[in-house]
């Protein structure tokens, strides 16, 4: 039974972890989209924590089984990289390393709906979406258009607990509030900043951050909520200061780096 | 017979597609190079259109036919991403979506200008390149050495007009006054800045927006000029507070957002 | 016998070099990983240079035979721009063009390890990475992690006098001080800010400066030592004004256009 509503997760553990990160400099391998590589290797940077993209099946399998994360995002998938994702994502389950999938736009495309299909298979630490590819990927809905989504997170949530009674992790739905759960604890993650969905990758970013959160945190659960709290907080700075979406993305960098408290984040139940 | 020099666009009409692209929120798909996408993105972001960037054979037919409107832009093809741009084309002909064709480098590279004239059988609504390119690829000239351009868009006026009557659709030649044509109507489009040619990526963004606005806009002469306009007074509001061509690009963005009143851009006959 | 220590770089064509660049526009043309090509574009702009991102096998070998200067970077190569670097490191060793080998990650991954080793059968006029990589490629070391280096440059002083005995041209070896040779002269850059190791691309961008500048210099190892006092001094007016890791890049930029006199840079034997 599930015990919906119940906050699982030390508030003081979230900045334990935040702080954990420069030192143990958690090497995050990330098979990600095009679009998105730069913002989120500066993101990693920006927590301390070391990124490295290599997409070549070639290189994937063997480098999944070294990094301390994986991060598989589906964004520009080709036959190519789904290749040394699907590489990765069993290389990372074998040797037990903590692994995050990003279901980018999942449900209105076939070829990437049944790589995510498949890649459930290796069970990953983490599934971060929005509320369409989540329902998409639980099978509850038909999918979004492309990355925007225009369901709440919240409306995910059963196909979030059904999909997490699947992998056997955590499945973290954004939206306006994010929604976190792994099936019998379920955390929500209020603030943020509307211009995080004005900059392209801010959510793909958030995806390659929870995976250098899970390598530090005991708990699956704890560092998706802790990367979600930051990633929200930094935004609320930056927000702040910022001019227009363009000024933001720099600024959210410069926050991502300086907060080292997460003690202020809108976690509740 | 051509009557270049007559001012074929409504001003008013301009302001109009500027300010029905937040609501219209059309869905861009871009097969475009990947040096410029994440810029690209974030230009369709900040206008109030919503980027996809798709460019997998398996996925690009299907992706494009239910798009608001397509960009195809040449600038890092290969043979797959060249397979995805064919699907793409064909798919947004068959199903009545402008799209718009980026023929970067044409001319100097057989396997993109080749690739490029093939193109041209599905008729973009609209050509947007510079002076050498579209020279290049109206078999007027022999092409640039790259993106960059020697020659001025006006040199390019013949070709352009040739080449709209090739595809009975638009040609927009950027340069420090950019031209554009429909074959029979010419419009000029001056401003900007010349710290749009020391950012990599801002003339493949000016493709994606001229796509989003044709989406938007009942005719492609009118989306293309409002797309260049909007561009050019973003620049000019960006370089008034930019202290060089790096801080020039957030600033843009940020214009792009900001600005919702195209009149008082310089379109002449 | 090796005469280390020997300073063989005359300060006064660091500046000379630096201002002829805008002139000169050299066509650098780009084989480089997709997480960094647009700030690798971004700088080149900055400094005056024109660059050309072709990594498709089909135009690799012919670009290349007509840019300024070729940078190779196998950050995320893949069999397809593997093909395309052999291509054009042979094209550019045909023709006498001067080409940058950036052996990223070098050591740790088979794939690009051995690639690497077969370019330098093309003899690169520079190698440029940190310590892990060029003792790695030496064959001195097993290679880091990723392109973090725990070593610091002089550490691989040696692998660097050895590799450049072996491919004839320069090696750059970049770290808290960087550490340039042409095995017989040996010159470290100081100065610079740690914010650029939290710049994804920052490194790699100061490879195709490297390219840059030995198109414009008469000899390497001036055009080797000139780009990498330009990214420290830009680094240095950056880092003064910068708030962060996020602003820092595109000051970092605007530091490069600006920067016209490099007789500050911290040049010694």
């Amino acid at each position: 039974m599930l015990a919906k509503g119940r906050h699982g997760v030390d508030a003081a553990a979230l900045t334990t972890a935040r702080q954990a990160l420069p030192g143990a400099a958690p090497l995050v391998h990330c098979l990600t989209n095009t679009v998105v590589q730069t913002l989120t290797a500066n993101a990693l940077l920006a927590v301390g924590a070391a990124p490295a993209m290599v997409d070549e099946p070639a290189e994937a399998e063997g480098f999944a089984a070294v990094a301390s994360a994986v991060l598989v995002n589906v964004g520009t998938v080709n036959r190519r990289t789904a290749e040394a994702m699907r590489l990765a994502a069993r290389s990372a389950a074998a040797a037990g390393t903590p692994w995050v999938l990003d279901p980018v736009a999942v449900g209105g495309l076939a070829f990437r709906t049944e790589l995510a299909d498949e890649l459930l298979g290796s069970r990953p630490a983490v599934v971060r979406g929005n509320a369409s590819e989540v329902m998409a990927l639980a099978g509850a809905g038909a999918g979004g258009r492309g990355v925007d989504s225009t369901a709440a997170a919240d409306d995910a949530l059963d196909a979030a607990v059904a999909l997490a009674g699947r992998t056997g992790g955590v499945v973290a739905v954004s939206g306006a509030v994010d929604v976190v759960t792994d099936g019998s604890r379920t955390v929500r993650v209020g603030g943020g900043s509307p211009l995080l969905t004005r900059t392209t990758g801010a959510g793909c970013a958030l995806g390659a951050l929870v995976a250098a959160y899970v390598a530090v945190a005991g708990d699956p659960l704890t560092g998706a909520v802790a990367a979600h709290a930051h990633v929200a907080l930094a935004a609320e700075a930056a927000a702040a200061v910022a001019a227009g979406p363009g000024t933001f993305a720099p600024l959210w960098l410069d926050a991502l780096d300086a907060l080292t408290d997460l003690s202020a984040a809108q976690v509740t139940a």
